[in-house]
This record gives C-alpha cells, structure tokens and sequence, in this order.
C-alpha cells in the first residue's frame, strides 16, 4: 500500500512571525523506524508556542535544523513498533513532526491512558503536556495554597487556563491575563476566575495595584517581556514566580527584570518545564480527570481541520486578538474523534 | 556630664556617588531613650553598601528622611536601657546611627556573644550580619554541596569574601570576581579561592567559559548589574542563584536580565536579605568561631579611624579599584580594640 506522508519542512528560519515563508507543506516517503523507534501515523497535532522557540535557537532541544520537517508533540496510533512495551494499534503522545507520520522514540512519548469518557482530543487538551505543565507548576513548583493571591499570563492559552482553573480549586484568588475582552470573559465567566485583566486594553501595573492591594504570591508567567517586571513590583513578601514561558522575548529582545525587584521582596523566581517531572504525569492525569469529572475543571479543545492549515493556525497563538481560547489542535486524520 | 554627639545628618539625597555634599557631620544632643529604647554608646560602626540604598530608595526599611542623622549597624555599649535584658555595660551590636550616641530597641539588635579569643571588631567582620549572611546564604539558601562550581561577586567584600570561603569548606569549586587585581590575589593566595576573575579588566563571559565548562551551580551575587545577566547565561541545569546586593543598579539603571536564561536551564532564583533569617545567628555565629579557630576561615576587618571619616571610607565601598578588603569598620571610640 502507498502511503503519501505530507510534512512541513522547515525551509528557512522565520521572519518575525511570517511563518508562511518559512515553512512549505512537502510530500516525503513515510519514514522508516530504526531501533528503539516506532512510526507513528498522526490523529491530532498540539501547536504550543514554544514550537517558535524550537525554530529559533537551542532550548532545551536543539534548534530545528533546515531541512527537517518542524517538530512537534503529536497523538497518533502506533503502525511498527521496534520500541518495548509499544505494539501497533496502540495510542501514544509524544515528541514528533508536523506530518502524516512521524517517528517515535520511547524517551519522550507516552501511552495515552484510559480516557473515560473523554473525547481523544481531551489527551492533548486537558492531559498530556498542558495538563502536566498546569499541575506540576501549580502544585510542585508555585506550591499554591488557600489564600494565595495568584496570577497567571496567557490565561486563555492551553497551559494558563488550567493553572488559573487548578489554582482555584487549592483556594487561591486567581487573577488571569488575556489579550482581548472575549477571553477576558471567557476567564471569569466560564472558568470562574476572580478577575481577568486585559493587557491589551488596560494598565497591568494599575489593575494590580487595584485587584492585588497586598500584593501578589503566585505570578505564573507563560509569556515573559516587559509584563513580567511589572508584575516583580506587585509581588508580596516571599512571593513565587514560576517562569514557564518567553513568547513575549520574540517581540522584546533585551534584558527584561530589574532584580532589586526580587531582591527586596525576597521573591523566588524558578524557571520550569515539564520535561524534568515526566515522573509527576500519572500523578497529575488522575488529578485532573477526577476535577474534569466533577466538573472543576473545564478544558477547551480549538480545532483546527487538516494538515495543511497548520501554519496558518499557528500564527494565531501570536497574535493578541486572535479568537483563540484553550489548546489549539490541528485533526490530521479526520477519522479522529 | 556634659557629652559631645557628633553625628552624619542626610541632608540631600545623594546624587551620583557624591555623599560629601549630602551628608554633613553635626553636633546634636545625646538623644533619650524612650520606652523599649536603650541608649548606646558606638564603638565601631560598620559601613555597607546596603546604606546607599537606604538613603535613596524605601527597600527591605522606609528611606531614611532628610534632616536624620543617616542610620547604620553599630556595635556599642549600652549606656541608659529600657529594654528587659538588656543592661548598662553591655556590648550590643544592631541598628543605629552614624553617630557617636544612638538609640536602639530590642528588634534590630542582639547582645555580642563571646567573642573568645576574637578582638572586639570580630563581632562584625567576622560574626553578625556580614558572617550570617555568608553562612545563611551559602548553607540554607543556596544549599551549597560539594562539587558544585560556585562563583561570587564582591568577592573581596564584607560578605563575599566569607561565602567564597563558606563554599570552599563544604567542598565547592570557588571562583570569585572583584575589581582589582590586589582583590584578587588575596583571594586566591589568602582565602583559597580557586579562581580570581577580575571584572575590571577581563572578559567575565569569556572567563567562565574557560574556568566553568560545565556551568555555574551556584551564582552568590553580591553586587546585581548587567554582569548578573552575562553569568545567568553561564549557569548549570537546576542552577541556584542567590540575589543578595544589588548595588550596580545605581550606575545601571532599567531591567538587567534575560528571562530565556533561567527558563531554558530551570535556574531558581531567590532574593535573600538576612532580617528573615534572625533566628539562625547562633547556629552561624557558632560554625563562624569553629572554622575561624581552626584556621579555615579568615576574616579581615579595613579599619579606619574616627567618626569624621566616615563619608570618605564610604564612597570606597563604590570604587572598583579603591583598596579595600574585608569588613569596612569606622572606631568611633578610639579606646575600642
């Protein structure tokens, strides 16, 4: 059987965010997996800001070399498997491509487990990265806790609406940070958040000096740049900063913290990312479909349809106004519920 | 009895490094305690670059108002008390004034312990704020282990050269960074210091590339500034960065760091200023005495004489070149030893 495997190849290094020059929808043959890896024909694809991170210089990966087709964290179903403990016919999420199909290794892709009555989309919505991300910061890393004054930015994204929503159900007052009035609303409205501020229509500094009188505990920061400072003047004595994102660093390059601000507030501020607590997953899955459940907690899927609308889809995630609210997926297989 | 109080009245916010102008030695009366007060006579008077943000700025204490005499760590004898437990006679090291009289109370200050064999100046060059920040700060708060490349700016000062030495005994590598290259032989040649950089006249990037090729573990930063962000940029995975001083934010203003470079490594960053951490003095004051005394750590006390000088030996502490090692202490008595 001929397989056509349609890939974004990361032909130039982006432009600003012109995405569209950089990379070009290009048939490839399915590629073949070696030892200790797996092909993978892809169901959904996660588009997540730190995809542009990855293009443009090293990370916590290396920087996406030309040529390849763009990485990306993909559901899909195993085809071969050369991998122990994964056989063909099995779900999996994990570290792949932008493509009908990808390859696996075992290191950094997962079995989806038992969804319940989740749709598939819920794997990459609610569990999974985002929902790991969520959990780990709010409760290992922010350490949240009843009474907390807690903030979060990119509110309305994948990550930020679960922190805020989490943040909540520990007892926290949860003050979230969008880009337009239609997330603001969505963040109070739907998802019970405190107060929301948009920062594209108001004075962060002011509406926290209004919103957070004693200052702030928690600042979960998923964008960084300039609002980040702002927010290390509002912060309460001991307060916690979790840094878990820098898409603001695209449009704002240049040192971005005044430290006296850390300094006399005796802040901690600790730079996080999933990869290092992959052993806190299980932990965090079970939280989350017992909150899902009983309705704390509510996710959002944004689906985007078909392979060949994903860069256009993810020139969104950088865009302030853009109707954008909760994670962002592109159905690759549009047999995937 | 009639008494003379010379003191160092505020009279202008300093401008620059330009203290001569701002403050002005007067002659006031010996003023009385009140309630909970006690009125102490100074011996020494301990001066620290944290005085200079004090008079410029509310920090960790309100800024000190025009028309007051300027406020300082003293170390004295108690003359008049109205303070249970403390009595006429007794040393006393704590917040006062620069002055040859000032009152104190109970919150900001402790008897001296005994001091052994140690000349009185010992209870702040060695022990006091300047040795329990380097112990508090090099054992609770940056958790310093053996193995761990550690490297400390104002490495030749009060409390730097005590943290370099503090990480050297729990088995660190110590690399310490000061402004001359006479700071930097006493380090290596009298303190142990593994490695001296000299940020005057040598590349601070280029040296820890060579010294720390596998990062920095531990950065104890003493002065904040733009080299602050060139060594966050150095720093190891899981990194620890203590932010204790910040006195290059006055010849530097706007943000000084990167956000990516703490994210990208999951460095932590803490702010730490000892008045959280009163009541860990013993436990330091006692490791203090014991690796003095076994000759593991040395401690040197820069002396000037007489409290007319004081604004002189100030500005020092802002010198990169001016030669001073070691604990800046003003005798205002000349009788003390």
């Amino acid at each position: 059987m001929s397989k056509t495997n349609r890939g974004w190849v990361l032909e130039s290094y982006p432009v600003g965010d012109n995405f569209d020059a950089a990379l070009k929808l290009r048939d490839r043959p399915v590629p073949e997996p070696g030892p200790g890896q797996m092909l993978v024909k892809s169901l959904y694809l996660s588009l997540d800001p730190a995809n542009r991170g990855w293009m443009m210089m090293p990370t916590y990966i290396p920087q996406v070399p030309l040529g390849e087709t763009m990485w990306g964290f993909v559901l899909g179903r195993v085809e071969i498997s050369n991998v122990p403990g994964f056989a063909p016919g099995d779900l999996v999420s994990g570290f792949g491509a932008w493509a009908d199909y990808c390859l696996m290794g075992a290191e950094m892709s997962n079995k989806v487990p038992d969804l319940g009555g989740f749709p598939l989309s819920a794997a990459q919505s609610l569990f999974g990265l985002s929902g790991g991300t969520a959990y780990v910061g709010v409760i290992d890393i922010a350490k949240a806790k009843a009474g907390d004054v807690f903030v979060v930015s990119g509110a309305a994204g994948s990550v930020g609406s679960l922190v805020g929503q989490i943040a909540k159900i520990q007892g926290c007052t949860v003050v979230g940070i969008a880009g337009s009035p239609e997330k603001c609303a969505w963040l109070t409205g739907e998802l019970g958040f405190d107060h929301a501020i948009d920062y594209q229509r108001e004075d962060v500094g002011e509406r926290l000096t209004a919103l957070c009188p004693k200052g702030v505990d928690v600042y979960f920061d998923n964008v960084g740049g300039p609002m980040t400072n702002t927010i290390a003047h509002h912060m309460a004595l001991k307060g916690r900063i979790v840094l878990c994102g820098s898409m603001a660093k695209f449009s704002n390059p240049g040192p971005e913290l005044d430290l006296g601000a850390i300094l006399m507030n005796r802040v901690t501020m600790t730079g996080f990312i999933l990869i290092d607590h992959f052993d806190r997953l299980d932990v965090a899955n079970a939280a989350l479909a017992k909150w899902a459940a009983a309705g704390q907690l509510k996710h959002k899927a944004d689906i985007v349809e078909g392979l060949e609308n994903t860069v256009t889809a993810f020139g969104r995630l950088f865009t302030p106004g853009a109707p954008h609210m909760g994670k962002l997926l592109v159905r690759i297989d549009p047999t995937a519920n």
